[in-house]
């Protein structure tokens, strides 16, 4: 019995800090687990930017509604819908990803929450659990799943070790240079091919 | 952070073999796990009065296809969705569940599988685990997920049991008698309620 897990920012959507960045002109935004690997760093500088810039929860809802899933990403989940179960696991957060979700169909979602005060500043993060991950692949292997993991970045490397298949998705080449022993793919009609091969 | 586990049949579409029984007119095809609490001997006696009346999973499939989930599940699915992420928990089969997971718009199923040979004959069938419910529920709070559980009958009682709150919904007398801890829900706006009040 397989499960999918998919990776949310780069494989279904963008990554939401980046285009963020983008339609906010706050350069510092765009860096991700690709430039700043340590996850807890990069979300510190995160919120400060926010709060330096005077962005609260408010804002950046209405900036992510605006954005669009990765094109063929829908037709891709709705391709894998009646053969697989889809669970997405993801660094990003729920408050952010909610209008993104809903294009996608409402998967289900394995993510973390945002701390806000009343004034909806975010003052705090909170991630689910260490090593997030690998512990919701070993949570599905417990309920007797075989799992393949499709991801694009560092963050997604546990997860693909822990699966029982692993795909590196739409990855820079550094990435797929560092962590040779997975297979990639670079379009969705790659990943079909790929997932398909585990079958 | 809060899933809501549900269970399939009777919660969200019919009993899929009492629909089936009526569809076929094969009486003892109607049998649950209200009228028999030993899922393994019920399963038995299913595929022995399945290949009795040479139905295989073409002729269960056709029939299914027919079935429509219960009046407002889909409304219920679209508003908590944006709000909780969802599982739905199963003694069903995936074979047999296709095309009502289809009118739910495909949500996240843990269930089991059915076993058929060459002619479609359902010859087995292949439960994921045992006590899967409660197991289900177990994983997702190793996620560091608090879980709400709704759940109709005996099979359901261990996820309830396991869950963080746990709701009957749609229960018959006996069973809500049985297991006076739980809440009760008869319809989706009670259910609304309960399970705002977990929230």
């Amino acid at each position: 019995m397989q499960i999918v897990c998919l990776d949310l920012e780069s494989v279904l959507v963008p990554e939401i800090w980046v285009e963020f960045a983008a339609r906010t002109g706050i350069e510092a935004l765009s860096d991700t687990t690709r430039e700043v690997p340590n996850y807890d760093v990069l979300m510190r500088q995160r919120l400060k930017l926010l709060q330096q810039h005077g962005l609260g929860l408010a804002e950046i809802q209405a900036v992510i509604a605006q954005m669009e899933p990765l094109a063929g990403a829908v037709a891709f989940l709705d391709w894998l819908r009646p053969q697989y179960q889809i669970v997405i696991i993801s660094d990003t957060f729920y408050e952010f990803s909610l209008p993104l979700m809903e294009k996608l169909g409402w998967p289900t979602l394995l993510a973390h929450h945002l701390v806000c005060d009343e004034k909806g500043t975010v003052v705090d993060y909170k991630l689910r659990q260490i090593d997030p991950k690998r512990q919701s692949v070993i949570a599905l292997q417990q309920l007797d799943y075989s799992v393949i993991a499709v991801g694009d970045s560092h963050n997604d490397i546990s997860m693909l070790e822990q699966a029982d298949n692993g795909i590196l998705f739409n990855s820079p080449d550094a990435v797929k240079a560092t962590y040779p022993q997975f297979p990639t793919a670079d379009s969705f009609a790659e990943l079909k091919t790929k997932i398909l091969a585990f079958s």
